[in-house]
């Protein structure tokens, strides 16, 4: 079992590790120390070392940070954590701060309206973050200060540094090898005038080398840092016994060295150097200075742009994929309400993903949240907070899978028994809005922001709304959170064929229920239509994600003719596609979960 | 009659006058001199003296600008002119450059590969511009240096400045006085730790002292500059003849200086300055040098955010003004294909406006496009380009007035006889555009660039799609385009209730047709709607525009349930509240135009 639903912080013990930090802020005359949620690479997910603001804070998520001073700590989370927040930490010791509306700057100023020192590790914080908050701080005489990881020095058990094997990713799923990735991005550097690339986010590391890891949960990466020469020439600083047998893999042209000689390596550069100020760390960028030159992670849009092995490996992932969802649905629809818990259906899911051999991984602890859970966007069931499914419930059941050749990620939401009207106009508001999405064509250029209110219209016109994008990048066996493309008012990226994201509309009813329907979609060019403008080039979306979407959450008299038409074409592809791959009993599940409506 | 027929513009003219400017060139000893559209306020519209671009090149557009070399002349146009400078421009002697595709700091680097000396007139480029070009030009070689302008060099007859009379805009139209304006907005200065702000931009001047000029075309206006000071007391450089008889309009508070006096006043100034670093001219930015806080304009936003007043105004002037277009428009019903040309179209509708005593000018010159002429974005009919009304061509048709309580601004888009089905097809869809922002509900912060999408895609759905934005900023006895508001890709200005924008979706075939379709609408809180989230604050749009849609172009067919009912809704008011101002003849004409489809 991948997953565990063990408690991993609880609120109680925020307290005492809050009072030995500021003991050590005392000792360190400090005023305060900020504990961000990442690690050196700048990932979603982090090793057990790296949980630093879960084991002070007791807050489980995926994004936020803390501001510690003497007589406040602040846990700053954003729209999607606002409830999870309140269960996870001890509220005597810690105020949640909704972030981005508040900001870091604006509050230090007003918890330190006359100075201070707030201390920072700068392995943790990238570049572009530091300078900014500089930047917005200037004239406060409040200052910025690198030093130890004052965490790290009460943390007294704290986990060693992951240490597991790296294997190769076969051409055959990657298509295109490393060695040709290698030059084609030297060319690019050389044409830039740049001598080098640091790379220090491990997909990115991954992705150039065809290489998979396995040092964090659910993310196939191993931690490790790059210098990318613009002779097509790599520096891998990575623990040698982490690539055991890889040596002809990674070829002449790429030399092991060991992590803790990166910074001296970086120091010994010449030339220009293009980094990513968004995501390097700050004590790398402080060791380049004048050398810097902010030109972004060279891997990121080649790495976004899904080549067609990948996109064939994506798709076939998703049908073997889509084939365990609906054998889970399958399933489930034959429990009785009252009868089954939500780890019960993490569990049943994830045995029905293993019975495939490519599965390597979970791509993310699968959210299964009934009734008021399911408001929680990103729940994460405990033996604690496990709740049976009853009779009038949803279910939100979001989860995915790391396969050899691609990874996955799938919403959908179930209702337990007979759904109240409140959630049926809601979930088909939602889908309306995931169904303007898929179906949409639009001018080559735009990015995420300029098409996401498509996806949230039908629920604005009934007042409504959601605290979380539309949608996410997603990698080829790779993250499931992949940047730069989005679908989001924050991502000003021009979209682009081969580009992998989530349409994940959803919408939650605190202390009620929620909602989320997510299907992955791939942008590819838009076939020309008669009619259609001769010189305008336009991108539509193509589906990768194939399982019913509830009917009995739809009320039909609310959708139009297209939007009918659109649910009843995927349906029938759903059945033709996943029907071959389940069991007798799933087929005939899926045949009335997939009837015309 | 306020709009003339001339051709203010010739192609022939544009090629000497390039080699006299050419001479200037060599003599001081430059490689290049930028002639923008814009004069020293950044206005769109400019007096005869600043009508530099169009004098030297032809063009007549709105926006552009020229860059003139020895051995190019680049004229940059964006993507509603592409059609129309072909047409204005000798094209031996210009070369259009589409922008902002091509980056005048792209071209430069491309045409001046060796370095270069550009010239360019410190008064009539914002700081902002020049600040932002001098960047991108680092490492070229190319330097940007302030000069005389050498376009006034060459140009003998040049007509002197503007001097037309001041008035002072009524309390009751305004419905907040002047000096409440001026304690407003200083004591944001003075919270901001600023002493003054400067204002260069002669539509905030007249929003802020409550007083309206008639300088320049079409905009209520006076040329002058302006320093409010945090004491609320402010300095107004303009013209004294200007100014006869308003001294006690303007008060103690307010001292008149001559124009000239105005670098030497902003030379003299202590402490922080706040301006906008995007309008101020870089003449003046130089003189701040580090005293300038780019702090933004500070009328821009209390001058876009409508008071009660203004909006009761502004309503009030489109039903005056809608009760004229209706009249157009029955009379132009009356007419046969092929007797009436765009000329008489535009006087005849100039005429019907000016019955109404409250009318001081038209806001813009009207655009009377049919045929191939409606697919010229910003067509200004001539004598010499004229065109007959044809059966089966549509009429573009785009006008509004400047009426002493509100700016109105209205397309509509006529058939003459019977029109084509890819015209009826392209109407509805862009109806439907327009009919979708206009229904919409959306959570407040949102601004325009988040919600743009939604009004072009039916016609993405076809293939289909328009150059130019949503909407515009509209002010109140003020400029017909003004910001910040906007409905555009380009605006990240949150929309806020009281701000009116236009509405106006089109479609062009170049060489066959247009469409517009524009209503001016204007943002308040929504109304709470059973169901909705109870602490989500939504904003809404109230139409201001009154006058029928073209029911000859809808294709019934494909309009939603709700669609229709918004149409019929519409049309109902229409004949509720344009009926009462009409003549006979036009009521029966609004009875048909207005019946439920």
């Amino acid at each position: 079992m991948y997953q565990s639903f063990n408690v991993t912080a609880r609120p109680e013990q925020g307290p005492p590790r809050l009072e030995a930090l500021r003991k050590e802020l005392s000792s360190a005359a400090l005023d305060g120390f900020l504990i961000p949620r990442a690690d050196a690479h700048q990932g979603e997910y982090v090793a057990a070392r790296d949980e630093r603001l879960s084991w002070l804070t007791g807050f489980t998520g995926s994004a936020g940070f803390c501001a510690v001073l003497q007589n406040i700590a602040g846990v700053f989370i954003d729209g999607r954590y606002r409830t999870q927040v309140k269960q996870q930490v001890a509220e005597q010791a810690y105020t949640p701060v909704p972030w981005p509306e508040v900001q870091l700057h604006d509050w230090l100023k007003e918890q330190l309206p006359r100075g201070g020192r707030i201390g920072f590790d700068a392995w943790l914080h990238a570049a572009g973050q530091i300078s900014s908050l500089s930047d917005r701080l200037e004239g406060t005489g409040i200052l910025l200060e690198p030093c130890d990881n004052l965490v790290d020095r009460i943390w007294e058990d704290q986990p060693p540094a992951p240490m597991k094997p790296v294997v190769a990713h076969p051409d055959a799923y990657a298509g295109e090898s490393a060695a040709d990735k290698c030059t084609r991005l030297a060319k690019d550097l050389e044409n830039a005038g740049q001598t080098a690339a640091l790379i220090t986010l491990p997909d990115s590391i991954m992705w150039l080398l065809n290489i998979r890891g396995s040092d964090i949960p659910r993310n196939p990466v191993a931690h490790g840092f790059a210098i990318l020469h613009s002779d097509a020439r790599v520096d891998l600083f990575m623990a040698e016994e982490k690539l055991a047998g890889l040596s002809d893999h990674l070829g002449a042209s790429v030399t092991v060295r060991p992590p803790a000689a990166f910074l001296e390596a970086v120091a010994a550069l010449n030339g220009n150097i293009a980094v990513d100020i968004d995501t390097v760390p700050q004590i790398v960028a402080e060791t380049l200075g004048e050398r810097l030159v902010p030109g972004g992670d060279p891997c990121a849009l080649p790495k976004a742009c899904k080549n067609a092995a990948e996109i064939e490996g994506s798709a076939a992932a998703h049908l073997r994929d889509g084939a365990a969802v609906v054998e889970l649905l399958a399933w489930l629809d034959a429990q009785a309400p009252g009868t089954v818990t939500e780890i019960d259906v993490v569990k049943k899911l994830e045995e029905l993903r293993r019975r495939d051999e490519r599965l390597r991984d979970i791509s993310f602890d699968t959210i299964a949240g009934t009734g008021a859970n399911g408001a929680v966007i990103h729940y994460r069931v405990t033996t604690e907070t496990d709740t049976v499914l009853k009779e009038g419930d949803l279910l939100v059941l979001d989860s995915g899978g790391q396969y050899l050749d691609g990874t996955t990620d799938i919403t959908r939401t179930i209702a337990i028994g007979t759904p109240g009207s409140d959630e049926r106009a809601a979930f088909t508001r939602v889908l309306q809005g995931m169904i303007a999405i898929s179906r949409l064509r639009w001018p080559k250029g735009l990015s995420g922001r300029d098409i996401e209110a498509i996806g949230r219209m039908p629920l604005w016109m009934a007042g409504q709304d959601f605290n979380h994008g539309l949608g996410h990048g997603v990698g080829a066996y790779l993250s499931v959170h992949e940047g730069p493309q989005r679908l989001s008012r924050a991502s000003a990226v021009p979209l682009q064929a081969g580009m992998i994201l989530s349409n994940e509309p959803g919408y939650y009813r605190e202390g009620a229920f929620g909602i989320r329907i997510e299907n992955l979609i791939v942008a590819e060019a838009a076939p020309r239509i008669a009619g259609g403008d001769a010189d305008r080039d336009m991108l539509s979306w193509r589906t990768l994600t194939f399982a019913p979407i509830d009917r009995r959450l739809i009320d039909a008299d609310l959708l139009s003719g297209e939007e009918r038409t659109w649910l009843n074409a995927y349906h029938a592809e759903v059945a033709q596609k996943i029907r071959p791959h389940v069991s007798p009993a799933a087929q005939a599940w899926l045949d009335d979960a997939t009837a015309a409506i």
